[in-house]
């Protein structure tokens, strides 16, 4: 029995409806939206739009018009830093934070944006008190990943965001491991910029993602190339969406997010987010009695999503990994998780964690065998 | 009969094995390259490779790590230009771009680097000797597209990239529409900088393309995020390929490309063009022939493409594309093409042209139907 528990990286399996819906857009429909006017382009445009306001359904966006396509949350990640962002500008952000946001930012260093990093707790938390300590005058942006990808603290956004609003600055949240399986309500939480990656907990299929800018951002696209609109324009058109979406739709990859938005709409966030909370609760009550076996994160299971990490005494994250991938067919993560100050800030640098992300379709056997599975290699 | 004549926008359809290996990459991988030891993230990296290892033999590039998988042939010319171009440095292109290629040197134009822009004559063919005295000391890069995507003349790259080698230049192909259909050979040609969409003449899903970069390039990415690679460093490493692909791979769309390119290398370049050409020929004797009808680009067949534009007396464009799609279930695209340029070059800005263009698949019969359907409205 092959089991997978590497939804952090990619989900999988996906729902029947998406390989469904890849496949209709490669077979039967074919064609790209604004590159025609035939009925397959007509199509195309029908779906992308039927995609946006999927999405702008569930993060409650007044606008989907507002909804850029992109292919990875590292491309909305940049076009969110790197569209905004100018020499001068100042950014808070945390400890805990991705490289898909840490070396974007890192490049904005070199060109004078300012960047202050909040360091998060042991646990991976980040005091609120701690951004509002860190505004200067000239803070233009409040930046943080909503759920760890390391060890799934989540933060408490909502606190956050208010911090940014009264300080005049943006609020922008990488929701890579949040979206879909925690409530994100954009206009509630006061969030200007939403990134997020479709091929995680929203189900799609992998060179799928999105940003949302609200009207208060004014964002510069990262590519300039044909758009099918204002074609005698020289220069980019900055219309939303259509300027920021240069060149070809993945269409085939936007069907099938579609269909996951529209599956991950109809189990409902608090039924996917709570199964996922539910197993990794379960991994972590049986792992803490294991003697050998440190755990990461909130120790209280409300402050958690769907990921944990941990290492187990004398034995390298990664030889676990292959132990569990070669004797059990268990798909896992080793080491830094492209995340190398959160492990700093949670001890666990430079040999990084074995971790372990369960999915909508992971069962609790799979799960028990995976417990009893460490729990044999911690003996060996 | 629904007839599919707007390859130039995609391909489609595409070979049986594109289809399955898209769902095998889903169904039975599902995982990303480099984001996990376990096996399906190997699998993926193998998929990955021998991908890159495909366009290396189709385009005769000696390092396969040279290729940079990107989403879009727009993705692809971006950084082709914005990676490589600083304020100071001089570009040569013609007035036969695309805006993929064109909106990009005019945002860098913005920034200080300077854009010399060669007009073709009015069939489209750009004269190398004109190319040539365009070039300055400062000139950094020579960069045009090797077939026209508005009317199919194919440029005379041999020459062009002997120019720009003599003049100490970098020398960029825009291949969207020769690739699969036109032999490239990098090394012969001297081409340092290729760029190329995936959803076209390589008959992979939309969402793919690919830059070839020569070792002669000092390449900067585009974008920095997580790469899987040198997960410690806080800048984005400059290593190829990881560097330049920051965020998870469009895996389903790769596998599909790969599937593409190598059906491409089984029935041969030559085979395919030659086919395309042979059926745009026939359409062009046969439209010749009707007096409202205007063909744009080269009249001898040799030295197009799989393009076809044209225009008909007291029709507008896209009223003809209207009818072809409505009364006949022909799909062909009409308008700018997203040059506007290449229009003001031909003479048919700002109406545009209809454009047809046929690939593999379509058949002497669905030319004979497209043919007398045109015919027909010509006839209104």
């Amino acid at each position: 029995m092959s089991i997978y528990l590497d939804n952090a990286a990619t989900s999988h399996p996906k729902p029947e409806s998406v390989y469904q819906a890849v496949m209709h857009a490669m077979r039967e429909i074919g064609a790209s939206p604004g590159r025609g006017g035939h009925r397959r382009s007509l199509e195309a445009g029908r779906l992308l739009l039927q995609a946006r306001e999927a999405i702008a359904t569930l993060f409650a966006i007044p606008d989907s018009s507002r909804i850029i396509m992109t292919h990875s949350a590292t491309e909305a990640l940049n076009l969110a830093l790197r569209g905004v962002l100018a020499p001068g500008d100042h950014v808070v952000t945390t400890s805990m934070e991705h490289n898909s946001l840490m070396r974007p930012l890192a490049a904005l260093r070199a060109s004078g944006v300012e960047v202050t990093v909040v360091r998060a707790d042991g646990t991976g938390m980040v005091d609120p008190d701690d951004v509002r300590r860190a505004l200067r005058p000239t803070t233009r942006m409040v930046a943080l990943a909503h759920i760890s990808n390391v060890c799934g603290t989540i933060q408490p956004i909502d606190r956050m965001g208010a911090i940014a609003r009264e300080a005049g600055a943006l609020f922008l949240v990488d929701a890579a491991q949040s979206a879909g399986s925690e409530p994100i309500d954009v206009i509630r939480t006061g969030i200007d910029l939403l990134a997020a990656p479709g091929h995680k907990g929203l189900y799609g299929p992998q060179g799928t993602g999105f940003l949302y800018a609200s009207p208060a951002v004014p964002l510069k696209p990262l590519l300039q190339g044909g758009t099918g609109t204002s074609s005698t324009a020289e220069e980019q058109p900055l219309t939303l969406p259509d300027g920021f979406e240069a060149g070809t739709h993945n269409m085939p990859g936007i069907a099938g997010l579609k269909a996951g938005v529209e599956f991950v709409l109809e189990q409902g966030v608090s039924a996917i987010g709570g199964k996922e909370r539910h197993l990794v609760a379960s991994v972590a009550q049986r792992l803490a009695e294991v003697p050998q076996v440190t755990l990461y994160g909130p120790s209280d299971p409300t402050l958690r999503g769907g990921v944990l990490s941990f290492t187990v005494a004398g034995t390298d994250p990664a030889a676990l990994a292959f132990m569990l991938d070669h004797n059990h067919d268990i798909a896992v993560r080793a080491g830094l998780h492209c995340a190398p100050q959160a492990h700093r800030t949670l001890g666990s640098f430079p040999g990084g964690t074995l971790r372990m992300s369960p999915g909508w379709f992971s069962t609790g056997e799979e799960i028990a065998i995976f417990c009893d599975a460490v729990v044999e290699c911690c003996q060996f």
